[in-house]
């Protein structure tokens, strides 16, 4: 088989073969549509023992219904959520927070850096939030671990933030799309990432992971559930067949699945970054602490990539530069070689012609 | 393996091999993520030929979502989805009208019977509310093809209804969560039963016919189609792997494979009802025109089946006793013949016992 | 001046003259705006002696505003709120729930007679509800009192209603566009009639009775009111010349100016009533409770009322031929009697003509 | 009578003495509610006349539900609206925006200077949003004229904006709560200000003019007016006493009224300005085009008047000190000498004290 040349997304991958025989194990016999399957029930015994307290865990079929569902119920009855200036829920969800809220939410970015946003500049802005009665009313605050910007929040960080967060009454919600990469980069432990540095709810990501189409919200603080079970049917994420969904999230955290791939994923980024690094010319866009590194290359280096049929996606502004590289569970060592020789020989060519 | 005991619902069975096997192949290599898949794209083509005409086609995670989607795009600015009184988009969705369209759709059940909306009193109440300036304005008629009360619209009553709501300028939208058994029932050609009918968009299930996790909608007028790229997203129903959605729904409209499972489940149904009819004190609630029937068994009917580890879902008010029986795709003669001698053995015990 | 002859609604008529007088009276000076106005202060312990318990009161421009804004208060985070079959929030504002709640309230219709819902049918309905997880889940009721039958429920009455509310947990909103109108007729304390009774918060009409363009929101169940400020603020309710609302509604209970108006006007429509009765021919649809009347009248007495200028407007369905003649505070005895007269002339001539 | 020492908002003035006659002079008789009445009727007209071309207009209690409506019809079927970082409607609106489209709508502040959004910053910013599919697309952009730095656009600027508008198929609306001051100023038709420069819709102030509770909103882009009968409605601002709103509005562009009045609120701006000028330490933020100065006062004589019963808002983070002193149609020659003259006195006690 030829290399991976697809570095676009995480979600360029197909799903990790223990999931897809979990998916096709499940198919077997009848059940109770709508969640009241065996497969859906073990899974608040599964993510209770996984974040070591009592949970309640919903599956979803992707990241933007969770976090819109998040966004809603931490709003209500309506009010802001802030989040970093380049969360996913504000940029990337075609305004999904005010579609969930039925216009009760909106999301307001908080300034920082390398993707995080800054607690002190958070406080400042709730404040002033709050002492106008002309604005949108602060609920809640809503951090991404990990970052858009291939970074962790420390444990510190979050906490910094938690506390600005409960010291004006607002929930704090986690979005972990990439939960996994930022779990296996802390070397925490789940319940340390969420509740208890103090998380209310967690947008807990599968899908760029190794799962086919399976997200789920879980609840920490379990008075926030309360309006979910209607909120999720009435937005179309009430799945008739929902084994299929349970069975792919079951799979996905036994035998540490879901560490095991991020921790690789996040390796081989590691090894991207490393092996470009070496190029003259090449500049990172900031850390490289989970699965995929921020890049600018030199042009000829990237058309030569391009020609030779390797895809990423662009960041920022365009005439930033900036280039996505993204490892996944299925990246390889070898599919990570070649794409460091392929840029090295575009590299040489370069020079070579000058 | 022992008889297929659960009819309550066609979603308690698992996907069609055909389903699941397509599924499993389309995991290999990498795609361009968010629909830009070559099975997604796929669709357009294959859809269009399946309907012999142009087509948008959008595959969404569940019916629901259909649904919500489409009545959110047909009343938008805002106004009035008339629907049949039993209509799954007015009683089982838990406000998803209202809830997709932010506010701006209202169902209102239309009377009738056998589940159908009258024509004639669709016409009198849209009428009546055009007069009110107070009123909701209508917008469009939301037909249930086949419909809760497993029958069918013949294409004349089809386009009675059209021609009310082409008279009033309302758009025409068809929730075909069941449209394959419909089709199969008519013996009609897809087109026939939808675009050439009238029919401006289209909720296609596939779930409760042998699809995992995959409905879809389907734009006849493809004007209205425009805001749906980015309804979809802001709604959690952009798959990043929609690869797996697309090619459940490819897999289903192969070979007529979703006529075939529709045709089994009819018959199945059929055969369910010749089998009960024999026995005494059993009443039907209505025609079996699909793939289940609605049926009031004598109490010790219901009893023994119920100890024998059968399972049905209830319908209407609990002193009707209404009980719907579900055939699926893989219901097999063997399990419906179980299910009937299972029942006349119960009759007879009671017979016995008077 | 020559008599009324418009009783097509109570909001035909002007202001009475002591609300002009305040509102002309409040414009000298200087205030702050956005209701930190001392006539906006003042309502609250006026409100509070005229119910005889601590409220919060919010003057909002109209009707419409008061029970959009209760509605959605009352189902979040969402829910459905039952009304009576002829409710003014569900048939005759257009959506204004659904709007108001951002698509998270249904309002759903509850069978009764004489514009009164039944306790005993809103208890068999929403315990159907909370039996169906796919339903949208019952929050609230909402009483109409006085009613748009011309009916006042009796204390009994509601207290009966709120029984069913209590044991489901469903908050009582009580719809009081003519409110005063029933006071008067119950001859019951304003206290009596509301959070004596059990109810929650309360639309409180004041234009259809005397005001300009003033009614307001109390909150018996001040818990409730805690989003009001950023509501009425986002709905463009929260009026910069906030005093101007506030004057009206000052002057509207000062002296008891609201229940002699609507004494007044419920007498008038007694006498029309009484003055009709003796027509042969007439028939009257349902009680007169309040300020109107609902009547059949035979064609050639409408053609003549019309005739001479005379307008009513019309109630159900046009083959029913129903006539509602509104009586305001300012409709004189002088005024009614050239009304009763003319109709009897009118039927003198057709019997004459026979 | 006492100077006037309210310089907090316009909104702290009652009402201009001809608009209260008018008010009071629409109360004899009997009208046909709900908008049927003359004075409603003859608006149109009359609105046709001062913009020298058919329009639509549509009287609203508030500014707010003026640009809430607004925002709603032009972000339809759903979508983004660039303002002015400053703009009324993103900040100060409580998320009216978001309300009153359902959750349709997202206010996207535009950075520039004065005020103003920058016509080459809106180009880039809405092409950036255009390029990704993942962003809320782009449909509207809403200038503030005048705007909440007390400057105008400039029909060049207004020019270069709709270009960009056009060029991208969005819709301009114009948000006049201060169109008067801006007409006054800029010497231009009210026609050349705005749909003469590409003006599609308008929310038409007069309340902080000297209306009581009246703004409308005029529509040059007929189209766009189709569905507010029905959303005026549902949002509770569909007064039953219209002709109250109607007669506001007719005496207030009777005769020049608005101009009048908005004329000499400019130069009473002016005339502070220019006495304050002459105060060592004292420093303006930006001009003073309109009717209201920003400035920051040395702490000693922001003290000084706010001990002599002066009443102010502030602006921008406490730190930068800035307050706005508003002058309003009744701010008198000799309001404005006494209070230069007690900032006067204020410094010099200040000077003397050091």
């Amino acid at each position: 088989m030829s290399a991976k040349k697809n570095f676009y997304s995480d979600n360029v991958s197909g799903a990790a073969p223990e999931i897809l025989a979990a998916l096709v194990a499940t198919n077997a016999g009848d059940t109770t549509p709508y969640g009241a399957d065996p497969a859906t029930e073990r899974l608040q015994a599964r993510f209770g023992a996984l974040f070591e307290t009592e949970v309640e865990v919903f599956p979803v079929g992707t990241g933007t219904a969770a976090n819109g569902l998040c966004t809603a119920i931490v709003s209500a009855p309506y009010g802001a959520v802030y989040v970093s200036d380049s969360a996913h829920v504000h940029d990337n969800e075609c305004g999904g927070a005010e579609f969930w809220s039925g216009g009760n939410a909106r999301t307001i970015p908080v300034p920082g850096s390398d993707g995080k946003m800054s607690a002190a500049e958070l406080a400042r802005m709730v404040d002033a939030a709050l002492a106008r009665p002309a604005e949108v009313p602060p609920r809640a605050v809503s951090i991404t671990q990990g970052t858009e910007a291939s970074t962790v929040y420390t444990l510190a960080e979050v906490r910094a933030i938690v506390e600005v967060a409960r010291a004006r009454r607002l929930w704090v919600h986690l979005d972990g799309a990439r939960l996994a990469n930022a779990v296996a980069r802390l070397g925490s432990t789940p319940a340390e990432v969420t509740w208890k540095a103090g998380v209310d709810l967690l947008s807990f990501g599968a899908t760029k992971n190794g799962a086919l189409t399976a997200d789920a919200i879980v609840f920490f603080n379990r008075e926030l559930a309360q309006s979910m079970r209607y909120r999720r049917r009435r937005g179309g994420h009430l799945f008739s067949k929902m084994r299929f969904l349970s069975a792919q999230l079951e799979a996905y955290i036994t035998d540490d699945l879901w560490l095991r791939n991020a921790r690789h994923a996040n390796l081989m980024a590691r090894r991207v970054r490393d092996g470009l690094a070496a190029i003259p010319g090449v500049r990172f866009h900031g850390p490289t602490e989970i699965n995929f590194i921020l890049v600018v290359l030199p042009q000829p280096i990237w058309d030569g990539l391009v020609a030779e049929g390797y895809s990423f996606s662009r960041r920022g502004a365009p005439s930033e530069g900036i280039i996505r590289i993204v490892c996944a569970f299925d990246t390889t060592k070898e599919d990570v070689d070649e794409l460091v020789a392929t840029a090295k020989r575009c590299a040489t060519a370069l020079n070579a012609n000058v």
